[in-house]
């Protein structure tokens, strides 16, 4: 059977270039050979697209020559390995999940890089949620909401890339808390978007004057501003943020094509004068606590209809290279998905 | 009776100019006059001189054309206060603590201002401890240290104007917690005392090349970094952090003249890389919990020689003005005191 990899081909030099560092191999993978104890393939249904790859593709936690990897949903078509039955959906786990469209996958590997997630059997939720609200973004989302953030009723929060695989989340379930909510995006469509979902402010940051927003739609300062973006929105951040302001460091998107050389934060200081806490952190740290709950949770607010999650959905394992730039620059709509196949 | 003021007479351009924005003017003050309700006389004894004044200089804690204010100890001459008893000693809080030779202070300053603390009497210990290791500097050093930095036993930490009132402090704490202690400073004279209180390892950063002393000294990188001064010392940290390490930051020493264009930080989305926890705090945030505790502690670990204590004591309050200077520029040698009188 042929197989098609997305292959981590070079470390990007600069800017991220699809086709050439990340390239769409074909392989082949006999579905029918005899497996090994422990050995057991899968069939990719989707994979989702992050911008936090950027840097994977630069830090060695991906090595170039390898199968791209990241968060999937799959099937296990035949199994020699009691953990992953035949039929068990199975969630890979950030930069595990092999990027291709059939996996043989070994007991080893297995350990470190997929789990058992049958609730969409329970759930009716769509695959693709387990990729995104239902996913390592959602559990960025919550964790990072509730951990670093400490959200307190009446309290103001700004997420930048509000309307991206994290941002839209951490909005509504502030929103639930009881917060005021003000995001920021790059398009009016995007801004439009968040009103929608229950934003109390929104801000187009290509177009709008960032410090006049922010005064206006942020009366009483930031409280938590959950920041997705880095560089100067994080610097506009600080300039309004409230004394013991709380900063989730989720993401630093507008950095990641200049890791050397940063944008140069300028009013660091203030990060004494206000007591401001920025903690950048990481959903695992939060996974074993809060895993359980988190599942449960959204899963029941998207079937409640009080959360909404958009999705971008591209069609195909060969559009990934590019969903990947398109995520970068912006151009995408809500959580990028790469949906390979059906169930 | 003549008074000597020292007076916050404008707002530094720039440089803090001794002389020009702190001036020292006589006034006078009658000691015998009737005091009414709740008013009472202090003979100013010793005055703490920190960085943090330049701040107050600048964002309207305090206000030209008032005496200046800060920690102090002094002694009760006369008073009509049942809270503030004659031979009592008093503690100015920050800010506050007015720097003259005596006061005047009425039962409503003294609410925000002073507290009893009758403390050397028991414990014999200097009144100039207790405007430095048992005042806010001990304080900020015990708060920031347990509460930010969140020690545990074989890290390492690493602080930055570590011969400073603060910094020593923080060292000897965390040598008796079994941390592995680093600090920088700016002169040979101040890393020889640094390695004579007990720090594993310490570099002049004027004169070693800070990335390669950072690297040889702190082998398994910096779980905790004590920021003392802003800046550079802060990016190259952020380079040698350890992943979820914590940075309590204290102070910004190299920012406070440049307050609207400071040393811009280029590696900051290296704080989501590493999940690393940058956290401005006061001393004030931890005072009501840890206070008690604080100044049992220390005072016994001063007795018993666990902590020694460097301090710079300047004679006659006319030397104010200077001893800010010398401060900010790191000429001082440990806790700045100014000496105002004998007991």
């Amino acid at each position: 059977m042929d197989n098609d990899d997305v292959i981590f081909k070079q470390v990007p030099k600069g800017v991220y270039v699809p086709g050439q560092d990340l390239v769409v191999e074909q392989s082949t993978i006999d579905l029918h050979a005899p497996l090994k104890e422990g050995e057991f393939i899968l069939k990719n249904l989707v994979l989702s697209v992050d911008p936090y790859m950027r840097i994977f593709l630069e830090n060695g936690v991906l090595k170039p020559g390898n199968v791209m990897g990241g968060n999937s949903m799959s099937v296990v078509l035949r199994s020699n390995n009691p953990d992953f039955q035949k039929d068990d959906l199975v969630y890979g786990k950030i930069a595990r999940g092999r990027f291709e469209k059939y996996s043989l996958v070994s007991a080893e590997y297995a350990k470190a890089s997929y789990k058992v997630r049958n609730q969409p059997k329970q759930t009716g939720l769509p695959l693709s949620n387990y990729c995104g609200a239902l996913g390592m973004a959602g559990m960025t989302a919550y964790g990072g909401l509730l951990k670093v953030g400490k959200p307190v009723a009446g309290e103001t929060i700004f997420i930048s890339a509000a309307s991206g695989a994290v941002g839209q989340l951490v909005g509504q379930m502030a929103k639930n808390l009881g917060l005021h909510v003000v995001g920021s995006a790059g398009s009016d469509a995007k801004i439009n978007y968040l009103k929608e979902i229950g934003f109390d402010g929104a801000f187009n940051y290509k177009t709008d004057d960032i410090d006049a927003k922010l005064t206006e739609l942020c009366p009483n300062g930031i409280d938590i501003y959950f920041d997705n973006v880095g560089g100067v929105m994080l610097e506009k951040a600080i300039d309004h943020a409230s004394h013991y302001a709380r900063f989730p460091i989720c993401g630093a998107i507008s950095q990641y094509d200049d890791l050397k050389g940063g944008y140069p934060i300028k009013n660091f200081h203030k990060v004494m004068s206000k007591a401001i806490t920025i903690q950048g952190f990481h959903f695992t740290q939060y996974t074993e606590e809060l895993e359980e709950e988190f599942l449960e949770n959204v899963a029941k607010w998207l079937n409640d209809g009080s959360i909404k999650y958009a999705e971008s959905i591209s069609e195909g394992i060969e559009t990934m290279p590019q969903a990947l730039l398109d995520v970068m620059e912006g151009k995408n709509f809500g959580k990028q998905i790469v949906k390979v196949a059906d169930l």
